[in-house]
């Protein structure tokens, strides 16, 4: 079952701004000055403050868990809302609610653009952090995430180990040689396009059929985040279903370019359709702490990283992945258990690839109830 | 070995263009009149003409194949010129001195540009086969290419079976949706780009440090040319040689892009070097040619087009080839067996990627000696 074909979503019971009013020191040396995180909650507090599940979201997603993670709430999920209550939080440089590139720099009262300092993963843990020290919540049962919200989750297990009982940490490890290279194309097919103006555009100005970097750039991902399989299956070398011919002429009457295949028409739907709901500047921003994250950052090793984890932890690699392959997910996995961890691997098989965390919830919910 | 590391390059013997003066009667419906074909041979004819081996070129090769492709040449090699006469003929639409969109309408006396005509794999073996003709040259051999050139010696092999005794087919297939969607990507971010003006633009004028739209193509055909495990053992998640800081600002001091890691170097520079030596325009009908082959068209089914083939056949996989993977090339090769053709399939165990026919040539020379 797609993501697509599901009419359930799940609304928040509260959706609302922390604002760090004393600031967030970063990493890079910079302190961005009153950050806001906007987060979702989903059920209620209990009394004791110990019923908190966090979910860290991706790239280009949001606080809105129960809107693109709908299945993990479903009877037989992997949350009750009726015990637990959910948290997500915004990523600080993304463009839905927190502080990020098109917010307002209240120390020069415009907006950031290009001058948004470097957030990493660490930086909003941090902030994550202080936003539960703010709820008064001490331990959380469980936090889950994929992708770059699994590095969130990862970080969180490093940090405060005192604070995560139990972590899901699905289809990520510090991205190889080729992920940095498809997120160099993609930093590249923005920056190389002149309405990005260096960052300077304003924000919004981007959407519709402007801003044509970003979309080539979300066109790449989405080849990062499918499989070849799905997409020999889905699309085959069968012509663009609007009816364009690849042996006649293109949209534009030009002889060097044919009709689409139909692999080229999703593709071109999908860049258009991610104009409308992101940012270029936010995209960029976090390409860049996704690049970056290295867990042994700033420990001696890797080890003295790992060796700080009392979570139980379950990591989730796909078989079909390529961009975050399963290899390396196992690879990192042995790395957490060899430094004294609880670890246990489980591997989703699918033809999807790296989205199957989102396209193929009820088969991940199976899994990780199976992993007990 | 790598190309890099090679200080030896074959000159050919001679190198001059054939005009095809009745014109070429394209695939597509029109004419192209009075094309040239530029073409290089190693070695002599003899007398019998009975020596030639034609290599056919890939994407942006040129018929200079004692350049690009040397080992074939050497010492054991497969060709050897005291026997052989090498001829290698430049694809029509490319840049190296056939005709192409660069090239002046002879009927209208301006650059095709944007108008030059849709020409495929085919209509470019018609034209070989008449300039085999003047050669007097009846029967070819062996026929080897990889790649695009790998689709050119398939299909001499089906349009003149009678005329092609062994043939050698590297490292393709009609190419699968991912490979169409990299492609579609490739194409998207020339015709992105302001510089190309529609096509429109004047040959030449893309060189240098413009034309972005080609050199973010050709970053995307690099990865697509590579693996992910050469990749991970070249660059690793090493930051760029230069000394670049990932942690640091970017070139042009914006927050929101850092310094590059090695991989983002490399990809950079590849980018950039391909502006000296190629033109968008032909770029992107290659790339309409490469999208659009499919040996069965024409053909009542791809049986009655295989079974046509008289040549004995050594198809060749790359185990790492993720543009063309393995199990494309194995399943060619077993379609064109079950129409009962003589195949064998040989597969290169390499690391690198598609480009390995190129990059370990030495490696290809054994298997293919081997192969018998």
């Amino acid at each position: 079952m797609s993501v697509l074909e599901k009419a359930v979503t799940v609304a928040p019971t509260y959706e609302g701004d922390f604002v760090l009013e004393g600031g967030l020191a970063l990493e890079c040396g910079r302190t961005l000055v009153r950050p806001a995180l906007h987060y979702a909650v989903y059920g209620r507090l209990n009394a004791e403050r110990s019923n908190a599940v966090l979910v860290c979201h991706a790239l280009s997603g949001s606080a809105l868990v129960g809107s693109w993670w709908p299945e993990l709430f479903a009877p037989h999920g992997i949350v009750d809302l009726e015990r637990d209550c959910v948290i997500c939080v915004n990523l600080l440089g993304s463009c839905y609610g927190s502080t990020g590139p098109g917010s307002v720099d209240p120390e020069t009262g415009a907006v950031y653009g290009p001058n948004f300092p470097l957030v990493s993963i660490r930086d909003n843990v941090r902030a994550q952090a202080e936003l539960m020290d703010s709820l008064s919540i001490v331990k959380i049962p469980l936090a889950i995430g994929g992708s770059i919200g699994a590095m969130q989750v990862l970080e969180w297990t490093i940090l405060f180990p005192e604070r995560v009982e139990r972590a899901v940490v699905i289809a990520v490890a510090p991205l190889n040689a080729m992920g940095l290279a498809l997120n160099h194309i993609q930093r590249q097919a923005i920056v190389d396009d002149p309405d990005w103006q260096g960052g300077k555009y304003l924000p919004g100005v981007q959407t519709g059929e402007g801003f044509k970097g970003l979309a080539l750039a979300r066109r790449i991902a989405m080849l990062s985040y499918k499989s070849p399989k799905l997409f020999a299956e889905r699309f085959g070398r069968n012509p663009n279903r609007n009816g364009e011919d690849p042996w006649g002429l293109g949209n534009d009457g030009e002889g060097l370019i044919g009709g689409r295949f139909d692999v080229g028409g999703f593709l071109d739907y999908q860049g258009l359709r991610f104009l409308e709901r992101f940012d270029a500047n936010s995209y960029l921003a976090i390409l860049r702490m996704m690049d970056l994250w290295d867990p042994a950052r700033g420990f001696r090793n890797a080890e003295d990283a790992y060796g700080r984890i009392l979570a139980r932890l379950t990591f989730v690699g796909i078989s079909s992945d390529w961009l975050f392959p399963p290899c390396d997910v196992r690879a990192l996995a042995d790395q957490v258990l060899s430094a004294g961890a609880a670890v246990e691997y489980r591997e989703m098989e699918t033809d999807h690839g790296h989205d199957a965390f989102l396209a193929e919830q009820t088969e991940l919910v199976r899994l990780l109830n199976l992993a007990g």
